[in-house]
């Protein structure tokens, strides 16, 4: 590890990448096998390899006895192969301790593979330059990944040692190029990042579920005293608290990243978000992460232009970068995933205002095209997930935005368009999976704002900072959402969300 | 705003960079005098400006009025100047309506400025394709920033409108580019970032000053209902709460990424982190990011060449990319800034055992050298702040490690080294600003950590997600933590944490 390290891309010469940042010096299995020739201009050079044993096995062969074992480091979906020769250094104690799950340091020299699967093996001989030594031993009969095929469900209550296996490892790494690609697309854009807060008191943020940040009741464990709530507020005394106000766990970015547009034009926030719903789904986490730019001077055709850039821009940067793992996603999670992202990024999204949604529903449906469960369309409705995947998947068969909905059925921060009953809000809805982005313009107009509030029942006075964006200065920005982990179930297919995050927190859980 | 919107750095055409991610296209400040030539060979074309106005002035000239507008967006610490002529298209509304902080969208001709300071203005002349445009004006009178210069205590008060002055704006622009800088030093050296979880009830998290998270207050406070301990435990009764256990707010990804790096082998996370600790002073904030990489197969001396490479990487980032800002800095907050980061770069930083570092202290203080408030040095003491300053400012007058401190002043889950006394713990300590940097090989040997956990007085099997990891392959393996606000303080010299992060949370304070 030097700031002059080679970047993973540069991959033309047939030099050995080494890590100093490894006891011994080390390369990556990334760096072998992952090359494009899979590793055919280094043989003959001899590599240290550090990793984990996924499976071993011997062979008598006519020099003696041979192990074969597979190593994986994580860098990459495959191990190497290393076929340990008897009497090479370490030969002995590798015998009573390699097993899956070991931790192993090998060197040897990289040799042409006469199996089919892969170019090349690493050869460990009797040599003074070869060894195998075991870093750290495992009791097979005790560890919970011995075997080879594990349900998802078993995998969860192994949080801490589920990234040791494929599917798992492969989400990692879905998961870690999709956030550089977040930040590559905006950043490269001339957004700035910006930090929103976790913790809250603002008031404008104290509807919904959420959940409370609070130093009382510790304390009130420690001091043995019961907390009780003044009958005359009905609230418990927050003087005493660490934010001396109820405080609590942000549900979104939007309203603090718009602080930042307006003075700084083009900002995004990417950080954990929260909600306290008791939802079992396999599409709700209790903390999630959420991406949220935020464009001044940008109005809705240009949010959903940004949406559709970015969108694309993810999905080809996976087939780029991580097609080795999509391609194990394909085969073992979704079939014909690769095809369905390529067509993603064919044509431009197809985009339909909600009234049309509702007249092609209408439409289908009195031409008996179409049955739903719920059969009763309307104009205003909240459109239920049968009719969204209706549209994107029957009628556009691609990614579709709907805009301009019923103001009823959306936030007041929504800028209210001309017609006085839609605001110039959208979602972008993707066959297979429904609704992936929300955004929205702003509404920039004072007076606008505060009857919206009011109209939604809100409190104009909880709405201070927010109000002062549009006394000083106020301009026309728009905005999205999206959830990060359902970008990834949407770019590798696995289904559900607390398989896409390390540690999920969901009702009940929240351990590791 | 297209997928193939030309990046920052393309420089060479000269072509308007236009964004269409804008109510009519506009050019970002930046993309015209941030250019090289600054602007130069954009002379002649027709642009459209969005922004906010810093200053303005009236001049009679000989063909009427003239006004002089400087307009920022944010994109650069520079506005652009404009030069609005009488009769243009909007030049009446203007008049009645220009005013620090209003909203403007202006298109004129780019021509060589008569002013020294300038290279490029904005010409808006009476021509149908000219026109300046009041997108949101400003009641001078009530503008919270009217006035040029404020305090920072003054700017904390207003922080949704603080991005707008000078000095927050240059910390967002370097903040955000530091966040990028970050993800591309670890993402080009192949590590995999990882998102570790916010909110945790794992029992070995739960020491120390913890933000506890929980739903059953408000539920309490909704259901009338004291919240009452119970006597036998002495808590509240956690079935009720949502995630069923005690949940704080994490203190550190530290633990968690382990688990990760012992299945991927170089991973880091990038996260936010929390102290309740009642603590006002201007290092330290309630709600802080934290960089935590761990390196699988990495020893001390690894872990120290990453740290040195990562600052040094950082160091070199912000020079080539924010010298703009930089320079305001060094103008404004620390005269000799600029400087003070190159000298970073020359050669390597000291490294010196813990040891010996107690020695250099005994040493000099016999020899009068030098006098210290705490005079009392010892083996095995913590190093107060103004041994290490001179240990890094007097001694080396360069960043410093040191390495191997006594055990007993550092965590459980640090290496016990070969002398049964140390540990192979770091700090990475910097002229004038003391700790920059903390880190550790981590105690691979599942006998000696569980030793060490009990003589730190905790129950190993609170540990026991942590062990697991030593029971199945373990390997030697070590990290670090940046706080990354301490980066940017560093980096900016800006003095206050508490100005380096958009929305600072301390003790009473989490507005906004």
């Amino acid at each position: 590890m030097t700031a002059t390290s080679p970047r993973v891309s540069d991959k033309k010469a047939p030099i050995v990448k080494k890590y100093s940042s490894c006891v011994g010096g080390r390369t990556r299995v990334k760096d072998i096998i992952g090359l494009e020739d899979q590793g055919e201009s280094l043989i003959g050079q001899i590599v240290t390899v550090c990793g984990w044993v996924k499976t071993n096995r011997n062979q008598k062969g006519d020099d003696g006895l041979i192990t074969f074992v597979e190593v994986s480091d994580g860098s990459m979906m495959q191990g190497i192969q290393a076929v340990l020769f008897e009497k090479c250094e370490g030969f002995e104690a590798a015998q009573s301790q390699l097993g899956t799950g070991a931790a192993v340091r090998i060197t040897g020299e990289l040799v042409r593979s006469p199996a089919a699967k892969q170019v090349v093996e690493l050869a460990v001989k009797p040599s003074s330059k070869h060894e195998i030594k075991i870093l750290g031993s495992v009791d097979s009969t005790d560890y919970p990944l011995a075997k080879k095929q594990h349900s998802k469900e078993y995998l969860r209550e192994i949080a801490h040692l589920r990234p040791r296996s494929n599917l798992i490892g492969a989400v990692a790494r879905v998961r870690s190029s999709l956030a550089a690609c977040v930040h590559d697309f905006f950043q490269s854009r001339g957004f700035l990042y910006v930090h929103t807060p976790i913790i809250t008191a603002a008031d404008c943020e104290g509807a919904g579920e959420m959940f409370q940040v609070s130093t009382m009741m510790s304390k009130a464990e420690k001091d043995g005293k019961n907390l009780q709530i003044d009958p005359k507020t009905g609230k418990f005394d927050y003087e005493t608290d660490f934010f001396k106000k109820p405080s609590f766990l942000t549900v979104s970015g939007q309203l603090s990243v718009e602080n930042y547009a307006c003075a700084l034009s083009d900002v995004y926030t990417f950080g954990p978000t929260f909600r306290a719903e008791n939802s079992h789904t396999t599409r709700h986490l209790s903390e999630f992460w959420m991406i949220e730019p935020e464009i001044a001077f940008a109005d809705i055709k240009d949010d959903m232009d940004c949406i559709e850039d970015f969108l694309k821009f993810a999905v080809q940067w996976a087939l780029d970068k991580n097609m080795d793992d999509l391609q194990f996603f394909d085969e073992r999670v979704e079939k014909g995933l690769v095809a369905r992202l390529k067509a993603v990024l064919e044509g431009p999204f197809a985009r339909i205002p909600y009234t049309e949604a509702i007249e092609i529903l209408e439409r289908d449906m009195a031409a008996k095209k179409v049955k739903f469960e719920n059969s009763k369309i309307f104009w205003g409705m909240d459109l239920d997930s049968e009719h969204e995947r209706y549209i994107t998947e029957k009628v556009f068969n691609k990614p579709t935005f709907l805009y301009n909905y019923p103001k009823d059925i959306k936030a007041f921060y929504m800028r209210l368009n001309e017609d006085g009953k839609t605001v110039a809000a959208t979602d972008c809805l993707a066959p297979g999976i429904g609704e992936v982005v929300g955004g929205s313009q702003r509404e920039e107009r004072l007076d606008v704002l505060d009857k919206r509030i009011r109209d939604c029942g809100l409190n104009v006075e909880d709405y201070g900072f927010y109000r002062d964006l549009r006394k000083y200065g106020s301009v026309p920005h728009s905005g999205f959402g999206v959830g990060f982990e359902r970008l990834i179930m949407y770019i590798t297919g696995v289904e559900n969300i607390r398989d896409v995050i390390p540690f999920p927190r969901y009702p009940g859980h929240a351990e590791f």
